[in-house]
């Protein structure tokens, strides 16, 4: 299967379409100005899909996340793949026509944080569709040559989506430290979870255990990298935690890792845990729950928060895709062209399927499902 | 000041006295059998003092910590100095009558905790004053030479008690990382909050901000290297975080230790953090607290549990003594002859000064009190 | 294919056979008095196979190894599997009929390097065909239970003999850090060195290139997980590096392992690296080579020595096998029944082959290449 | 002692003179265009002082620094204080009459390095009088707000210079990794090493021996941290490592910088290291020489290059000086105004004192001496 020449892909400028969320909860299709370099390291993209984050769907469904609120019309989407249309002169390594994800925060590079390698923790950061920025669900976005990632041939645009929350995960498995030969509980098994399960294996985790509520997700955990599958019971962390580790033949794991943010998923990984290990809280819950910090100090735990990506995530994620080792196939489980955005909004608010990508306007499906090997 | 020679410090072995807790709650006085070397590898110690901890005094008043119960007569402390009488034929590097600090608890060194240089983790740890092992609370002690740690000629066989609580502040102040120039909130101005305002400014840092409910212990913390003091009061985390970092002219801090294990504390010590922050947690307090997780991941911390002390951490606290960057002038507030020692449990019960000695059986106090230097 | 229940594997117990070297170079077989149980944690194992090492070649023709001198007869043969005959009374996990690969160090486990976690630094270090201490090429042999490690079912006792060099590599991959995704250059293509390929795969290397003299054994280096090979050629170091370098399709590698000692590849490797490299010096060459520390200090790079192996070095080996991530087989070219065992020296001295094998005595030589599975 | 108002201290801009070196060894006085902002994140400096470093006499003696070569005029000097004069709009935290150290070297901020946290390895990096980049020996400099960090008040501009040298020792020290109670050997007691000893002394090692062969250095040497010092011989690396060691009391050292770059003295210092030590090799000498890689080996030490500095570390070296943990008074012995340059270029060659600073243009050296408390 193969795709155009770059001159067919990359058409001249057309308008710039936005689907755009508004503070009363309501979207609406607007035309915005095109974006243009503003420096000559920038790059201007031409937005070919976007998977929905659940965090896409809480603007919308809550207005706000903490401290994010949605105050004006706002751009969401931010797990995207384009083509590069024009790129500044001082950009290296990128040529027009290259296919590229996206990494969808821009940080100052200056900052004690951004200077120490880590970026994420940047308080200028300008983040896709985190108010007041807007997002990737446009025709055009201009990001900086630093945040743009060459697609390896064997992944197409609709899959490339995947890298984003890729990323995510990679990003919390190297919070965990060296898993070869560990045992690893993960909590969750929607995109993230499920990508976990595969980092963990490419990692070298011998035992990887899923863990969800809906036995559907923990099927799917199986084809991405579980060795074992838990379904969370009603009864006390205690029991569930237990039950866990006679189920996945342990005495106690080496690492958990929990994209859920669900209080009884916390305290269950926690005690599984084996005495020194570590435990990453990758997603977010109720922002106050009861944790059982007698166990962290007399397992001498090490709990840390993971927060979005850092330097050489996404160059990881994509280095685990181009060798192989890590086959996202069958993630993408629900497209929508951009007319019918909303629509998928819907969806992954049902809690319909793993992910759900939204095409950009005009894109040709078949080219963006497309791969170039 | 000098102390007598060796030989006259060191008589015949008489009978072992111990103080003896009940599981009923009541002390005795007891004559056990005096310990023999059963390794060429042990060394016998005559106990001169013991330090109280709170945890010989929960033990104590409610028979139990967390899964450690007193199902039997056991002889508490764990924090004591002594002089060697007997040492076996493996015993490198120790003389009888040598002054030593004891490390209280005996690793099995061969599980892979303890082969990792961890052996704080090691499941067959006995450990003084833990049921069902007995501590220290009498005439003699046996324990292998690793576990013993020659004192300084200007540290007195009293002072040297609290080689072991400083330990615990080695130990959790080296799990917090480099501390070189970085801002450091202390929770708790008991006698390991104080150690740990100690080690940390020796550490480097150049903010350390002692947090108490009680002037008079925010008070003890500045001549033991707080630069600045907190006093917690009623109101949310929120606003005694707030109103902490004003105090100390703060954005934020680098790293937090919670001496004190209350809740209040950790979560204020938590949303004090600047991005990208280390939490320790050095004292236990109730099991399940509510924690600020959301916090956590936002921020991206590391919030670690401490447990005891680990390889070095003996070693280290005598070299931050011997080169007297660390000071415990006037740590230890009341001492209490054997006979009376149920008086020092009575008084660390009812909260009386920073730190209380107990003597061993027949001590000299005045020699307990010398330096050799 | 299956083998004979225990109480066949075990047979009473027989005279103790070894092969022993004599200062003058001489090989004898002796019959040495049967090892016993020295304390309640030892473990006697009948001997099934051993591996021979470059450095039991070495005593043979050199009769010393830097400060290690063979002053009187010595048991060579450190690489060995065996099945476990007689256990301690303390000893847990381990039954009479295991079959298990050997650990040969017996460290005191309670000096400061053995208590942090570095007992490869131990001096009081016992290990096996060191001088003075006695090896394995003999029918029986006492270690402490730490050392035995049950061999997966699907290995044989020839195979589980590549553990000891293949703990050897894990150990040196380890020290050089982080490897998902990263260029990997590893010189010299023996036993080590085609093992340290496997585990740089194993650990997530995108590209591992074997460095040799010899083209059959760059061809078993693509076998055992090189992705590139590149034969050193007489030019300099510049030009061998610029040539890898293009071989490999890289600007600069981020890690070499050096498992030759040859001061032409450590040249190589260092002038190969890009800024920020990491160097493993894995072999032992001449004692002080020329080295370019100029590229060391402008390109900031980390030189490390690796010494054996250390804590959880075996148990990851073994993980490695179990889990299938690394597969040995066709390592072992050359087999010798024990009376044959000098012309395994002779093969080794000839470098025939890649690993050679000397079985116990009286070993039946089916049951040493049978897996249980 | 004080300083006029910031006015005075920032007249008009005038004419910007410069000290150029030309490929043929000649100084000449220029006048270059001044300055301007050409970011908003940039900064416009008056100079105030500049110290000269070996690498500035280096490139005037040889014309060259391994592969860099002056093939034009080029303006010296990097080690340097001045006041801002102009800043950008985008600037934080800085204001026109702010006092300031200067860290010479502008990272790029986007490539893999930068990103990572190690900026110092930064490529494209233009590092101020390393060719074909200017220096800061002229009227004005222009550099990034982030490379700008305010002097503490009791520092004069004059002894400011001292930071940049300050900050390479504070970039190894923290290389060489935890230090408390530490043993460090450190090679050569010019300006860097005398400043590795502070700097080893307040990150807390117990022992600091210092090493040169000049008595008068190491007289200097005991002023600013060395606990003891050893004067090299004549004799092998092997006898002096001995002689060093026992002059240190010590079994082996945990610890080595070598500031000098000379053969002997990394030799003697990997010698005299212990098991599991550390050796950083600060300064540069022959680019090849030998190395007992044998040792290295054995005793599995970690070697690592360091070069200049990297995040963090002036913000370091002076939160050091704010504190007084660290003192530089006395380090800098000649002063030399602008128009005799040239005669402090001969000063250092000729080894003359410890630091040798020059003044800018028409700087009034009593106010460049002053201090503000």
């Amino acid at each position: 299967m193969t795709v155009p020449e770059a001159p067919q892909v990359v058409p001249t400028l057309t308008a710039n379409q936005a689907f755009v969320l508004h503070p009363d909860g309501t979207f609406t299709f607007e035309e915005r100005s095109t974006p243009t370099l503003q420096s000559d390291r920038d790059v201007i993209v031409r937005v070919m899909a976007t998977g929905l984050c659940g965090s896409d769907v809480h603007y919308w469904q809550h207005g706000r996340i903490g401290p994010y609120v949605v105050e004006g019309p706002i751009t969401l989407g931010h797990e995207s793949t384009g083509v590069v249309i024009e790129s500044g002169s001082g950009v290296q390594g990128l040529a027009v026509g290259d296919r590229v994800a996206l990494e969808p925060g821009i940080a100052c590079n200056t900052c004690n944080h951004c200077r120490n390698g880590r970026y994420n923790l940047c308080k200028a950061m300008r983040f896709a569709a985190t108010p007041p920025y807007d997002g990737t669900l446009a025709t055009y976005y201009r990001l900086p040559a630093e945040c743009c990632f060459k697609l390896p041939p064997h992944i197409s645009m609709r899959d490339g989506t995947l890298i984003e929350p890729l990323s995510v995960a990679v990003h919390s498995c190297r919070l965990a430290g060296f898993m070869q030969d560990k045992s690893v509980i993960i909590f969750g098994a929607g995109p993230v979870g499920l990508l976990c399960c595969a980092v963990a294996r490419a990692f070298g985790a011998s035992t990887v255990v899923a863990v969800d509520v809906v036995p559907a997700r923990l099927a799917s955990a199986v084809k991405y990298g579980a060795t074992h599958t838990y379904q969370m019971s009603d009864e006390t962390a205690d029991k569930n935690a237990a039950d866990l580790l006679a189920a996945a033949g342990l005495d106690g794991a080496d690492i958990a890792l929990d994209a859920t943010g669900a209080e009884p998923c916390l305290n269950c990984g926690i005690l599984a845990l084996a005495q020194g290990g570590t435990f990453i809280q990758v997603g977010l819950g109720k922002p106050n729950p009861s944790v059982p910090v007698g166990q962290i100090c007399d397992k001498e735990i090490v709990f840390k928060g993971s927060f979005r990506y850092g330097p050489g995530d996404f160059k990881l994620a994509i280095g685990l895709l181009d060798s192989r080792r890590i086959n996202v196939d069958g993630l993408v489980t629900h497209e929508f062209p951009f007319g019918q955005a909303e629509d998928a909004f819907k969806n992954v608010a049902g809690r319909g399927g793993i992910k759900s990508v939204i095409y950009g306007p005009d894109v040709d499906e078949e080219e963006a499902r497309a791969t170039l090997v």
